[in-house]
């Protein structure tokens, strides 16, 4: 591309927002981060990959923690010596910066948008989708039981809330906190791909 | 327009989200309704046009009067006899409704979203703005003193922020409420328009 973008995609469980992240990098030519950033994640800091893997149950689970005993819990982004969720937050955050300084990117969740929010050449999106279509995607993409679909999708989104709230102090799914949402079950999940490169194609000329 | 679509835009105060609505309805040939539907609603109802017009203060009134009263207020769909804002909020809910049912067009606020959430061929969007940007268009096109303007921009927004809630029991601005969101300060006015235009190609093309 010849202009900088760089795309973060937070998303609900289920709304295809990884796929649909993926296909815009290929569609756009440009590099796409997930699983690869925790990679990155683990070689730069020593954290282990099966650490990195549970970080966002961690999390929700150290907040829980914080609030029974303490009533309360610090957004902790100075964390204490102990504190690895909070130290994996900031190593993922450096290295989501060095990312998006280099080159054009799509990166998913990790609070990108947050970390990102005073970067320039930045996208900020949200996918979300119906309920009932998620479920219906995590059983038959992701290959969920269905009779375990719906604990799995409240657990999962609430995780993801959890965390994103944790660190960031922002409402999750808040339109405010991103330059568009889409709604990938009104749309479908090609469709979406088409309007993201849209909106960034409409964002390039009117910078032009 | 050879398919039908009803677009319905919720906006914050000086997002520019009514005339982005009119630009979008003239580039696609269709009819746009807002003030011409207050118009409609006192013909129809025998409420006077002032009446109207200080409408969602009113409710904002009458809630926090209900609060101090009762400790609470209703959803009040279906309202006492003496509840004026209710019974015109049912009544402009049926014309947006006849609205919709007849053609293709774009309707600005009055909760359309809401009252039209399981109607067909619908696109429902917010349109958002960082709260400087806003400040500035309110002092340059709608001619707030520049003194005033950033208690007038509060109190626009609680209005339909308190409007909202009263009448849907959802949270204005959460992404979920709507297929997308947008933010105008982001793309610029007429960027907006074209991503509005897009959403509503690639709806039609995912349907088709």
């Amino acid at each position: 591309m010849e202009n900088k973008i760089v795309i973060t995609i937070s998303r609900e469980f289920g709304s295809g927002g990884r796929m649909i992240g993926e296909s815009v990098a290929k569609k756009l030519g440009i590099e796409f981060y997930d699983r690869a950033l925790i990679d990155l994640a683990a070689q730069n800091s020593g954290f282990s990959p099966e650490y990195i893997s549970a970080y966002e149950q961690r999390v929700t689970s150290s907040m829980l923690f914080n609030i029974a005993v303490n009533g309360t819990y610090s957004l902790g982004l100075f964390p204490a010596e102990s504190n690895n969720p909070d130290k994996l937050f900031v190593t993922q955050s450096n290295i989501i910066k060095d990312l998006a300084e280099k080159d054009s990117c799509v990166i998913i969740g990790r609070c990108a948008d947050y970390v990102l929010r005073d970067a320039p050449d930045c996208l900020h999106l949200f996918i979300h989708a119906d309920k009932e279509l998620r479920l219906e995607r995590i059983v038959t993409e992701y290959g969920i039981e269905k009779g375990k679909a719906n604990a799995e999708l409240a657990m999962r989104d609430k995780q993801r809330q959890n965390h994103y709230q944790h660190y960031t102090d922002r409402r999750w799914g808040a339109a405010k906190n991103y330059n568009a949402t889409l709604d990938s079950g009104y749309f479908g999940i090609d469709a979406t791909v088409q309007c993201i490169v849209d909106l960034v194609q409409n964002r390039l000329l009117a910078k032009a």
